[in-house]
């Protein structure tokens, strides 16, 4: 998606460490007319495949997955990173590693807000070695939901994470593909 | 605001320990319409106010947030409950007591996406203690912005949380206000 790519070029940092910095629309200030457009072509990728739900994963693929959901009039279920005195114990749950954090965590669902006869689109901010994605996939297939696919913004192609999960036979649309980053030779992308 | 009250009085459970549990609608699973319509009504309340920034606080502020940023046609900016390596250094930081939790977080914000000149507004899903709230005024104060006001969806008003921070001469505006709540005489709100 140009729009989405041109963006990324314009305003996204490529930091050592393997890092895009994207937080100036996309991660900690969030471009919610972006986010709009990023949600509509979601529902172009995916429109007719009787989505009911779109899930996604506290904390950044919130906004994504609630200006998608707006598209296609259904609910957003976030899955979270830990249990809490609301959560309860009637929750699907998975371990999950997060690069970003440099740490592991139990990402828990309810039971009751996912379940058979459920279409979920899974929608994320960013996609790299699939961990993230790969839970969220677990999830709901434990709970017995169809996963219709899976709506990225921002896939680092040249991290296995992608082909891991379109191997598994998840349809996976990623708005935008990086082929390869760096600080000095800036970012190229998948066409 | 009638709507809310009335979504809280049928899809709400009281839980012992003073849990209002909204999960089905507000905090989990995210009814994109309804929390369009409060992000309409924060709109109606604070237009005029020249707000260029909505300010909350991860993860479930991020929804509402956003929904109500459309509105106002302005980006949101979230405050984090932990540093991650795409933070970095350069942030205003304030601890947060968590009651749902029970811990403390140290809740951060960049310096780049908060400063002098902003005219903030802040959006969040509850109000009852206050913790969350002070913690971005801190933060909001730190940078220098200018604090519109707040909006609240669920303000337990039986908490001091409300009248601590309308006596520091913020405005506060809470779409539901609980007068009491118990699992087994049910929820009646301030009018």
């Amino acid at each position: 998606m140009q729009l989405l790519e041109e963006r990324i070029v314009r305003d996204g940092v490529v930091l050592g460490g393997d890092i895009l910095k994207v937080d100036s629309f996309l991660n900690q200030q969030l471009d919610v007319e972006l986010l709009d457009k990023l949600g509509a072509e979601f529902k172009r990728l995916f429109d007719g495949c009787g989505v009911n739900k779109i899930l996604t994963i506290e904390a950044s693929g919130i906004a994504v997955a609630c200006m998608t959901a707006r598209h296609f009039g259904v609910p957003v279920v976030f899955a979270k990173k830990s249990r809490s005195k609301v959560t309860g114990d009637s929750v699907y749950s998975v371990p999950v590693m997060s690069f970003t954090h440099a740490s592991v965590s139990e990402v828990v669902i309810s039971r009751e807000f996912i379940g058979r006869g459920d279409r979920v689109l899974i929608i994320d901010d960013f996609l790299a070695r699939g961990n993230a994605l790969l839970g969220l996939i677990t999830l709901a297939k434990d709970a017995g939901a169809e996963i219709v696919g899976a709506g990225i913004c921002v896939e680092k192609a040249y991290q296995d994470g992608g082909s891991i999960i379109r191997k598994t036979g998840v349809r996976v649309e990623s708005l935008a593909r990086i082929q390869s980053m760096s600080e000095t030779d800036g970012i190229t992308f998948v066409h």
